[in-house]
């Protein structure tokens, strides 16, 4: 009986097939589960892989993309990127970017051009006012902070877009994990902000693919 | 000094005006601030207004609409009821309906059109199965949920909408409060669902607004 | 065996009297501490008074000040009001107002002239951006706010002085309680600034005024 | 005076013999406690025992068995597999096998016959319903699942038999040591289902054994 | 679209039928609930419902059973009780019963013998080891105690049954809400225990009716 | 089968009898308990009993004392006060005087001379500073405090006694409840202080008697 | 300005020496504090130091004791063992030996004889009550135990002396670093005991101390 | 798109530069980041640098400033200490040094002049009372204590400075992570006294630069 049992069919019933979460499963059972992929000439993502575990792939699967800082691996994304720049990723700090990057692979391994935008947390404000026109131009906002999690709030009063908030595990202290930014997330007074687990830049990117495979449709 | 400071361009900044928090205001600063609405001819919306507050505004405000399960407080909406439904309601339980209404009269007062689907919870999976057809209809998906909050993990597997989970804080012993439903739903094993605070039908009304506006421009 | 045993000699001590926590202490213990001070000629400041137990005190302290929004109870003033405005206090919700007044109220028992700066919270950041100019104006701080607690975040950005945040247990879900305000502003981004316990608006005024009595002398 | 006292008469006393828990123990007490297994003719079983420990007891005791995935450590089962399979152990996702195998083995251990049915989680509900006639076959399911830990609901809305389940450690963010599967499975709105530790398989093993023993007695 | 959706097909799916849970439904909802299970000619159990609603629902159903203590309401049991004692309720102290109550009650209602064994708390030993002997007799042992939650630790290691442990919400300070409780139960050095959510004496019934139906079919 | 099974020999195997919490009882189980120890010449404690069941109590037992602060019920002392002044308790605020008179009253009870310190808190060390002296007259120091706690710790600094520490549920924001103070206690560098729950006034004075009895055996 | 400044005047006021946490000091600081003491002739007792701080310490002071287990550095006793054993240090299971022989080393550092009684714990009750007789011999009883923590209650059931609880941080799920079984314990039913930190071993041999002082003068 | 975005502004908008938090950036970024701060002539300060990219650092800035203890990274200071010390850093124990030195190599980054005392923790309280007079020497006061955290309401008590609390991650058990310092610190009794985050010696300091620079304008 194997370790796996992949849902193969969930392209068709939701629009996205399965990505792999890397971080728990052994390299032998990783091995296992791309092939079960491969044999379906479907491409594979995986999240949150350590390098050790991305290294022995890469051993077989040397065409594939690894990002070391977000621990992202792609054996060939399922569209090449299409048209203009959709989502625009806005994240508060440097240290923020293991998040920001997951969350741009994942887009790109569904084919949809996204833009970051570094380093505009709200202790200077104006760093994120001198960017209000530019994130006009883009359909979604996926905002990442860690710390105290403010700028999804700032970002909220100023934009009407569709804005998805990602809490980071940057920080220390009370904010050790990012439970606090999670919370203020979740308490933003700022209307419509929408929130996904801390580190999850991958869920925030299906969350806006789903976003945009409804306007496509 | 005044105890308030309507943001009154917000509807120009965002795309919909300034809501007004009820529980911890007192029946003086709500009638101040309903007043500077109502002088500037704008339209009132107040979430989580308890009754005896709602009894006092009514006295004053007679033609304004209250819902009781939900708190909602209505001076005249900001639009007309618009087109066919675009949001479905979806609840895992008859406790939850605090919630659902919540959204659904947020929505109205926004102009939206939206339906409930009730008590559709995992427990009982077939109630569920029995509704993707119809579920398929909507433009977005507000799934609510107390206890074990697992509803909105079973429809994102299901289906391809943007679904916005809102955990209520139905349930007792370790689900008091309502933080396991949404630390079910932060960590859901289906993609792309994003999530608000816990009893927050007025915030996924609102994210769901967001969405709406962005495929209406 | 008294219950109390004031501690006559902290204004020598460190520049201000003693002060009364008054939620859970008995309305027979108040009236005895209150005559432990009248009989030294001390005046009287009590936090926290709920309104049934002010109601007994004010039947015979008539000349008393009570404010029931804040539950500040005043035998009093140490000083009278002097000099132009030091303190602006500056609050994100109409909702905080308990919390502004209990740090307006001390201050005012102290002699220190204060300003309320109300509802400009993070969410129409325009409205605090508009009063950056009149801040600049007052030497200290006191900035207040509930739910995700952003807005000292926000001003510590912008502004110099000494900024002391205070968390309101303005919130729902998560935020109930003012946990998340208090960890948002700990670990705020901003440099410098200090915090006190959930609604502790009297703890914030005695640090702001241990910062001024440092200045006076 | 030694660092153990074996209850060796717990056999005769419940049905099953004393386990020893491996993570916390030395190598040193381990040989110490198997020495006064043996000595009685007793059969030993080890769990959560890491990798290094087990090299060392393994070179003494060369024909012992070790699952390195869940750290079960056997020195000769006290039974052998008897008759069908009993116990249906069913989990959400590939990371969770852990905590299956511990089930498994210590199943196994005891002489009963089990089956693993792996990666049916919710988010993919099909992959449960297409095993429901399967699993009507076992008399126990142990239903073992991480993240939002959603499983066991599904399950004990589709099933009839004693369902135990089990949350594991696996998941990241608010899920991040199981507290959430556990919370989830705790708070279930299926009705019956009763809850062991974060990754006590062994626990939900021992469990079935007393409902074995009830059945065979 | 009414406010429920009852699952009246969970008797033939699962082997017993749908349980309304009361504590978080209006009157309203309840009646309506009642009349779609007497239209079908179902017998109804609530739990957790307040004196206040029950007392409204027995003026229109008065050979209705209500127990203040539980919260138990039932309309008509589902079957006589039939044979045996075949569940032993065990409970650490008086201030139990509330807990003991709705198990014992729900028992009957699914026509279950069972028995309350009150008092019996770990503080005192020797009165659990009185009772060793007329425990042994009974199928299920449910264990019930609130504070540290030791019963079902000292229990279970004197007893070969399946025990459901059920923590209760009566403590203070540390053990205010029954989470100590609990969590002692989780962590048990007893093997085999397995736990239901706080308070939940329902729960613990229907996981002993797993276990019967197990047997009888 | 009655609620109640009280632990009679209680007082011959460890030297006091059974107390009666008083919270969580029924008056009707209340009358029975105290019936079951009257009826065998028992003296009777009853801790944390609310004012309304106390005032039905006091109606059939008009003799009995009452303490409302405390909520300590006394049926008879077990034995009169006897000798000097044994045990000194110690508070940090006027506030924390039900948990000092739950100390007091139970040791009276048990025929202890205690006295009461109040006020003392470390805010105004000098207050505790000129108590040292009286201090080192008792044999034991139970020390009581809320907010921050530290009074324990100052006071294990300065004296040699055995000191119990018990934290009480004085205080707001973080200190809500006495999670803080509780915490604040065990983790003090002052050296061999040992803690009790938290407003466990008698647990307190319960282990002040232990070690009397170990001196005056 | 040094890193230290030992309070060398403690052992007059209170009855015993400063004793040195290790855990968080540099080996430099732990040299220059060692050398503290002995310029004054004085006795040092280390606690919690990880082996290879211990290992260059032994280097410098080569008859130092070191116990790898329980991190206890002990730099000459201050008195010789004396007299019969004083203390019992129960504990509940093998694993919590490192806080069993922390409290043990602490005493014998003091001069005071005490016997360990280990692996006692409650979920083979017969194990204690075996050693019942046993433990009525000494003084004062240390108990020991991690996971659930039910022991102190067992035994504070069965014996009259002083008991002090000791968490320990063996468990894993809920049982993870202890809190359970600190909760537990502070929650305990049986009568008097009091608690200290978890792991605290060092803490409890120093509440003995307190008390045998006590006796002794 | 560059990682970062440096708030270059900072220093004319509140009166210091832009400080860099090392603990989560690659030594990639920070090369980057020195770069961009190099490049306008600016001074650099990063906190809490690990070693092991300090040492990175240092290869290309060798005249650079780093203390191990703290972590704290200097590429010249931005002024030359000046005048006499205006800061007292009290701490409560040797362990503490590393949140003792962030603070005061931060302050002397700003050209301040602080002064440390260490080790005067509450459990010996003569060793702070011989201090006071030294103490009221300095306008401000940080005060820095982990485990219980009770050295701020004791210097509060005594002296009028502003005091601004830290507290540090050091304690083991419940005061593990350094929330139990932490949270007394935030409610404590003696007035006034604000707090900054965990370990966030840095904070302390820019909070002490805030009122400085008040003072001095």
């Amino acid at each position: 009986m194997p370790n796996h049992n992949i849902d193969h069919d969930r392209e068709k019933r939701i629009g996205f097939p399965e990505v792999i979460y890397g971080e728990r499963k052994s390299t032998e059972d990783l091995f296992e589960i791309i092939k079960s992929f491969t044999e379906k000439d479907r491409n594979v993502l995986i999240t949150k892989l350590q390098k050790d575990k991305a290294t022995d792939l890469l051993k077989t699967y040397s065409n594939a993309f690894y990002d070391t800082t977000s621990g992202v691996f792609i054996l060939k994304p399922i569209k090449e990127l299409q048209g203009e720049i959709q989502v625009g990723i806005v994240s508060a700090g440097t240290s923020d970017i293991h998040v920001v990057n997951e969350a741009f692979y994942t887009l790109s391994y569904m084919g949809i051009n996204a833009i970051k935008i570094n380093d505009v947390g709200v202790a200077g404000i104006h760093r994120l006012l001198n960017k209000v026109e530019e994130l006009k131009l883009y359909k979604i906002l996926i905002v990442i902070a860690g710390f105290e999690g403010a700028l999804p709030t700032a970002v909220g009063g100023l934009l009407p877009q569709p804005i998805i908030a990602v809490p980071t595990d940057v920080g220390y202290g009370v904010a050790k994990g990012g439970h606090v930014a999670l919370n203020a997330m979740l308490s933003s007074c700022a209307n419509g902000i929408s929130v996904v687990n801390i580190n999850n830049g991958y869920g925030a990117a299906m969350s806006a693919l789903r976003i945009l495979n409804l306007i496509n449709n």
